[in-house]
C-alpha cells in the first residue's frame, strides 16, 4: 500500500486569488477521495465567495485557513511543492507526480503528506518552495507549462489516488521521519545562531533562510535525528543568548 | 510507442454549456500538447463567450464546431466516450484512461483517435455513447463520480501525454559527496558548541561524540552542503568563543 493515500494527503493552496479555482480544487479532491484542504493567505472575501459558489462541496465546509505555509504543513512529514520549473530551472530536481509516488514507495513515512500549490499568477515563490522537500512538476508542454489551478489539483489527486505502491524499508534505520514542525524549529534556531555569530549577514537573510530550510529538508532527517539536533540548538540558543546579554 | 499521441488525438466536447469549461478544456489540451478540438451542438452565444474568455488560447481560434457527433468523429479510427458509468452500469466494459492506453498500445491503429466528453449536466446519452467503441471512466470516488468538464479533460490529456514523456532531468544529482575531513571538522566544531552550551555534559562526551559523528555521516552530505554547515560552525565557534572570554 502506498504511504500516500487520499486519507493521509493534504492539499494546500497558497494565495489563491480566484474563488472558482478554490471550489474547483475542492471538487477534484472530492472526486478522488481527498478531504483535507488548507488555504494559506487567502483574502476573506475570496474565501467567502468560494464557499458560497455553485458546486462548492462539503470539503469547503471543513477547510482550515491559516496565515503561513509553515503552519499549514507543521504536522506533515513530507511536503511537495508544485512548480512549472520556469523560475528556478537549475535549482533542484523535479519529480512528476508519478515519480513522486514511486519515490514515496521507497519510504516508510506514516505521517501526513502535503501537496502545495501556489497562486494562479505567480506560483510558489522561493521562500514558499523552501518549505517543500520535493518539487513536483506536472509534465506539461514547454510552450504552455502553466496549468489552471483547479486542473493541476485534479491531475495530482487523480495520479495519487489511482496508484498503490508497496512499502519498502528505508535504509536509514526505518525510523519515523521528522515532522515539519520540528524541522522548522531547527531552521529558526539555526537562523538565530547563524545571524548572531555573523554567518548570516542581515542583508542576506531573505536568501539564506530559505536556502538553509531547503538544505535541511533535503537531508530527510528521522524524527530521532531531528530531535537530537533540535535539543542541541535549543540549548545553544538559550546559553549563547544569556551569555550575550 | 502508443498509437495515441497528442498529435493524433482529438478532443470532442458535446453540448458543453459553460463557456468557462470550454476555455478550461482548451487550456488543458495546450498544457499537454493537444491541438485538435471539436465542439458538437454548442449554442453560438456560448461559443462566442468561450472564445473571448480570459485565458482562451490559440486552440480556440482553430476549433471546429459541428452539428453532430457523427460528423465530429467521421475521420477517426478509434473513438472513446467518457462516462461516470452511473447511467448505464451494465451496458458495457469501462476502461480507465490508463487501461485505454494499454489496450491501444497493443493495436495497430494509425488513424486519429477521438475522446468524447458529454455535457456538464447529463454527460453523454445513450445515442451519443453509441458512436463510441470504448467507454472511458476516470476512477473517481463512488460518492462523487462526476468530474468538472475541464478537469476531466485535463486528467485524460495528462494521462495520454505522459506515456510518451522523457524522464525528468536531475539538476543536482551529480553533486560530490563531502570528504571525511570536512565532516570531521563539522564533528569537532559541533562538539565544542554542544559542550560549551551544556548540551553535551562532560561525563557523556565519550558516548555523545561518536553518536554525533555516526549521525552526521549517515546523512551523506554533499560537498556543498557540508561546506555550508562547516562555514556556519566555524563562524559560531569563533564568535561564541570570543564572546565567552
Amino acid at each position: 500500500m502506498s504511504v500516500l493515500t487520499p486519507e493521509t494527503c493534504r492539499i494546500v493552496l497558497v494565495r489563491a486569488r480566484n474563488p472558482l479555482n478554490i471550489g474547483a480544487a475542492a471538487r477534484a479532491m472530492k472526486n478522488f477521495g481527498f478531504t483535507d484542504l488548507v488555504l494559506v493567505g487567502i483574502h476573506p472575501p475570496i474565501w467567502e465567495e468560494a464557499r458560497s459558489a455553485v458546486g462548492a462541496c462539503d470539503i469547503l465546509a471543513q477547510v482550515r485557513v491559516v496565515p503561513s505555509i509553515a503552519e499549514a504543513v507543521q504536522d506533515c512529514s513530507l511536503v511537495a511543492g508544485t512548480t512549472t520549473g520556469r523560475r528556478h530551472p537549475h535549482e533542484t530536481e523535479y519529480l512528476t507526480p508519478a515519480d513522486f509516488i514511486d519515490q514515496l514507495g521507497a519510504g516508510t513515512s506514516r505521517g501526513r503528506t502535503a501537496i502545495v500549490f501556489g497562486s494562479e499568477k505567480t506560483g510558489l515563490n522561493r521562500e514558499e518552495l523552501s518549505h517543500c522537500r520535493h518539487r513536483l512538476r506536472i509534465p506539461t508542454a514547454t510552450d504552455a507549462p502553466s496549468m489552471n489551478l483547479g486542473q493541476a489539483v485534479a491531475v495530482c489527486c487523480y495520479e495519487f489516488a489511482r496508484r498503490g505502491t508497496p512499502p519498502v524499508v528505508r535504509a536509514n534505520g526505518g525510523s519515523e521521519p521528522a515532522s515539519l514542525g520540528v524541522m522548522e524549529g531547527l531552521v529558526q534556531d539555526l537562523t538565530w545562531l547563524f545571524q548572531q555569530s555573523g554567518f548570516f549577514p542581515p542583508s542576506r537573510l531573505r536568501v539564506m533562510v530559505p536556502k538553509l530550510r531547503r538544505t535541511l529538508l533535503r537531508l530527510e532527517l528521522s524524527h530521532q535525528e531531528a530531535s537530537f539536533f533540535r535539543g542541541a540548538t535549543q540549548q545553544m540558543v538559550q546559553f549563547f543568548g544569556r551569555q550575550g546579554k
